[in-house]
């Protein structure tokens, strides 16, 4: 029998609802991996729930409430009651960081904070852990998903700012009052984490200078497209001979940077150290299940220190044939009724043909293909069908095809 | 004072000697993060050193042997005489994992390996970590340097696979035996060891199918251009119904994929679940310092479980100026002389124009042009003495640009 985890949870919005949802389906995963159950034992919103209640019986808190008041204080007394935090609040950390880590290190309590900046996106960790021993030169990020699905969508559609923001609060990727988004505020918050992580200086959010992006003009994406640059809201944090920089604001970035091709709702960060040269992390920022999924991580690095490796949970079988696209190419006598047999043969597997091309080349004719997804053992049944065709000129060149999903 | 942390170091070429180095260099922000100074206490080569007595004088063992025999009795010795084990060793960890991470359960010490998969791209950690509460569904990766370097400039430069390996070998991007690396079995031996992290399911390199590069012709590579997808050789271990596949060859991506756009010696991996969408890793994957900054972010957390933050180690000065190239975009009355002028306030200021399009609008011009890297103070100086010319037609507008730098 393993022994109960016991997770106090303050709010319950959108990730905190998520954070519940996520946290009994991978309870059991959770459990195999480091040896004890996860249990939400009480929740705190505005209008339920005890925080000191829930203190007394928790192991652990996870704080989703955001902002700075009650939150700081719910924080602080968690840790001086020896409990271990693990919170998603970016303008706490901030704005009071110092003293929350000096609180931490006093109580001996574990203070985790993936979910603060660029949501499932592991920058924290990977600041704080992967990287500790290197000299980490610079960090560029796009760690607001608002902006960049806005300036996505100028910049793929010709249209105005004031058109993408509508869009994006239509759909969810912007709030109804977009200002700490638009106009960098938030981005800032975000900098002022990484640059206190990556360069062990005390950085807060007064110390970090932004702009935003209201001003920005379909005119100035179209610009940028036809220089080959893309236009983003880049965050920086940078060691400046004696000191260091933190800013945020919008950046034309050549084409083929790391963040120039990291669109929509998406957040990325390039952290570049001469040891290492850089090290880019993207995906999702923001959404309740993914950063819930942040704060589950943590919460489960809470609960244990990574063991060397988990226990082998799952007995699987490993398959040998799975369903793929194709890209086929063959080289072919040029006469008529070669494109029906080769159809025949493809249909004879169930393989379906999505897109062709015929180009002749003298006598003879070259025929690329796209075959729609497709389980590879019949794909190349067909394949050997038709090689055996007698107007084939070569053997058929067939290569997977990872079609785009979305 | 704070104690010695005892290294033991096995192997000293490319890796071994960068480690060494690293180490050294870094010893000093170590002991800030960890309390402890990192020492390296001997160094076992073929020539040199007595394994006995270097695990004896040892609280860790850095193995960069590689291989398997004598490789794999010496890490089980360190955690048997109960020393924590840091290696990058693909090929004994994707055949002989289960019976080490055994070990290190039973023998109560740390096994890691960040630098066995992807060099210094962080995924083991994110795997094992980040995400060990996440039901992943599948992994995309591009995990051999050498063949995606080989591709990118067959993509780039319209040569043959020949050509390009030659190229490679030359640049030390290959070694004089590429067998391993083209037929696809160094990236197999990789994606085992991610399938066994991400499924918890025994996973060898004896289970993993894999094709190489060797066939691939320019002709696919130009096709893959005409089609508007990348030919990349491609690693993937996913869920299938009812057991996992885990498999590599040449794929064709589309060219939104987040490894499409990979290129180079890169290597990058894309991490799927329901959960959190997408997580894509990227950087270095091979290199000396490189590879020697993933083994010490093994040696760090090995010496202690990460500690919330560590101290603040220097106090810095803030900047609040700093050097950017920037765009600038001018209307100005379209008569002569509005040029010169223009000009001539950059160069009191001191700011180099690197582009510059003028185009007519009727009545008015618009100017739009790239300006070398200069202190931000300078320029804005600049961009207000512009602003009062009789002819401007509207506020100057500046954006910053990052430049591109290889």
């Amino acid at each position: 029998m393993s022994e109960d985890f016991k997770i106090g949870l303050l709010g319950h919005g959108t990730v905190g609802a998520a954070f519940e949802t996520l946290l009994e389906q991978r309870a059991d995963a959770v459990t195999a991996a480091t040896g004890r159950r996860p249990e939400i034992v009480g929740v705190l919103t505005r209008s339920q729930g005890d925080f000191d209640d829930i203190l007394a019986r928790s192991d652990l808190i996870v704080e989703l409430i955001g902002g700075i008041d009650p939150a700081r204080d719910y924080v602080q007394r968690a840790m001086a009651a020896g409990k271990h935090v693990v919170t998603a609040n970016k303008q706490l950390l901030s704005q009071h960081g110092d003293e929350l880590w000096a609180a931490a290190r006093e109580y001996g309590v574990q203070l985790r904070f993936e979910a603060s900046v660029a949501g499932v996106v592991p920058v924290i960790r990977v600041l704080s852990e992967s990287l500790a021993g290197a000299h980490v030169d610079r960090i560029h990020g796009i760690v607001n998903g608002t902006t960049n699905y806005i300036l996505s969508e100028m910049a793929a559609r010709g249209i105005s700012y004031a058109e993408a923001l509508a869009d994006a609060q239509r759909l969810g990727y912007a709030e109804a009052d977009p200002s700490e988004d638009v106009n960098g505020k938030d981005a800032a918050a975000k900098m002022a984490i990484l640059a206190r992580l990556a360069f062990g200086a005390q950085v807060t959010l007064d110390d970090v200078l932004y702009e935003g992006i209201e001003e920005l003009t379909a005119d100035d994406l179209a610009y940028a497209h036809e220089l080959g640059l893309s236009l983003k809201l880049i965050g920086t944090a940078e060691r400046t001979g004696e000191g260091i920089s933190v800013r945020v604001h919008p950046v034309f970035l050549y084409g083929s940077h790391p963040l120039a091709s990291v669109n929509g709702p998406f957040n990325a960060v390039t952290i570049e150290s001469a040891d290492i040269t850089e090290v880019t992390l993207s995906g999702p920022g923001a959404g309740g299940s993914q950063t819930a999924s942040a704060v589950l991580g943590d919460v489960v690095s809470a609960i244990i220190p990574p063991p060397s490796l988990p226990d082998v949970v799952e007995r699987v079988p490993i398959a040998q044939d799975v369903v793929s696209a194709f890209y086929l190419h063959l080289e072919v006598a040029d006469r008529p009724g070669v494109l029906a047999q080769i159809a025949e043969r493809l249909g004879l597997q169930g393989a379906s043909v999505k897109s062709v091309v015929q180009r002749g080349l003298g006598e003879h004719a070259r025929l690329v293909m796209v075959v729609h997804p497709i389980l590879e053992s019949r794909f190349y049944a067909a394949v050997d069908l038709i090689s055996h065709l007698d107007f084939m000129r070569s053997r058929p060149r067939a290569i997977r095809v990872i079609e785009e999903e979305f």
